[in-house]
């Protein structure tokens, strides 16, 4: 198999390091294809450990891993095949419209698995969960998060109707303190645009929200509203 | 004035953008040397406004503007001299021991003034908080926080020994939970290293604290447990 660096219409992409290559190989063994390894890479032994069972070939060659990897400390990179998810309609989700970072967006992945919600949607256009960069950002975690994208937040809406629908925005109705955060049994926390945010017609889905701040600032970083947003709704 | 491209040991550094640069001039308007606008640039009304009271030279020049930045979205640049801030005794603080990367710094900048903690203590060796990269983050919000950096933790702690210390570690003892967030008046809220955290000897200093996470992940980033930690300890 010839590896060529990530395009977005590509049916693979790559975890860049050990940390998410091993995340992989715990938590998707079937989607990956091969792993390779760097000559002056020391503990295989985890990768063989995880690779054995599911006969995944693992290749020591340090051409492949240069091409792929901007960064020198990159010493294992694994192919995934990419895969679809379908959200749990039994479990609170985090939405993001358009999100347009990668970075952001993994870093979010990995907030969300530190505070144990496990569905992502994507309202489109968005950017590439699969990208290496959201992988990197996700430190991996991005494995263990169900994602699904979907063409409009109204499409999202009429497939999980049981969720209770939160949209942080600058204009929200309703502030976030430590004493009056809701707590419904299934959530949905919506999230816009790095630079737009959400639009006003999201003011007329479900609850909207801000998080209280001071006028010095813009706004919060959207990693940072989503953190405390998440931080909140999942404290019982 | 010969511009060149940022290094730490010079004497001035600058802002990348409108929104940074208007930031700059209303808050520190006394350490801008001077501003660049690009010939594409509309709004020049704002810029005008803010400069003309200190005398602040404005020139039309791209060369300049394309030399500092590497974005081509980039149409304002101020010049100003670097600063030295002291922290005020009575009012609660940040501390980042050993900061190693520019952009999370900028972004825990933004959000400490967002939740409104204005003083900042960085125990060196950090990185450096006049760094364009770092000023760009912060959206400019690093010209309203006091910064002070200190050789050491212990220094630091001697000269404000009124604070009450909390320590964010995955070791700690004391979880942060929405119903027991100490409120104490004065605060040290003390965040490690990205790659390594804080070593153990900040378990004996003040209260080691940390945010509840799943095992699934090694840690939450830096940027989002220190913005959850501000949102708490400012709710009041």
């Amino acid at each position: 198999m010839e590896i060529k660096t990530y395009k977005k219409d590509a049916e693979y992409s790559y975890t860049l390091g050990a940390f998410p290559t091993i995340e992989l190989l715990k938590t998707r063994p079937s989607e990956v294809l091969e792993v390779y390894v760097h000559s002056t890479f020391t503990d295989t032994e985890t990768i063989e450990k995880l690779t054995k069972p599911y006969g995944i070939p693992v290749y020591r060659q340090d051409k492949i891993i240069n091409k792929l990897s901007d960064k020198e400390n990159c010493f294992v990179v694994g192919i995934l095949k990419k895969y679809k998810d379908v959200l749990d309609s039994d479990k609170s989700h985090i939405v993001l419209v358009n999100p347009s970072n990668m970075g952001n967006m993994g870093t979010i992945i990995r907030t969300a698995i530190g505070f144990g919600i496990k569905n992502l949607a994507i309202i489109s256009p968005g950017v590439d969960v699969f990208h290496p960069k959201t992988i990197r950002a996700s430190m991996g975690a991005l494995f263990r998060i169900n994602c699904q994208y979907f063409s409009s937040f109204e499409e999202y809406e009429a497939a999980y109707q049981k969720h209770e629908i939160f949209c942080f925005m600058l204009n929200a109705e309703r502030q976030l303190t430590v004493n009056n955060c809701p707590k419904p049994e299934l959530f949905s926390l919506v999230f816009g645009n790095e630079a737009t945010g959400l639009d006003d017609s999201f003011l007329k889905k479900g609850t909207s929200i801000i998080i209280p701040q001071s006028e010095e600032v813009d706004s919060l970083n959207i990693t940072i509203a989503a953190g405390v947003g998440m931080y909140m709704f999942t404290q019982r």
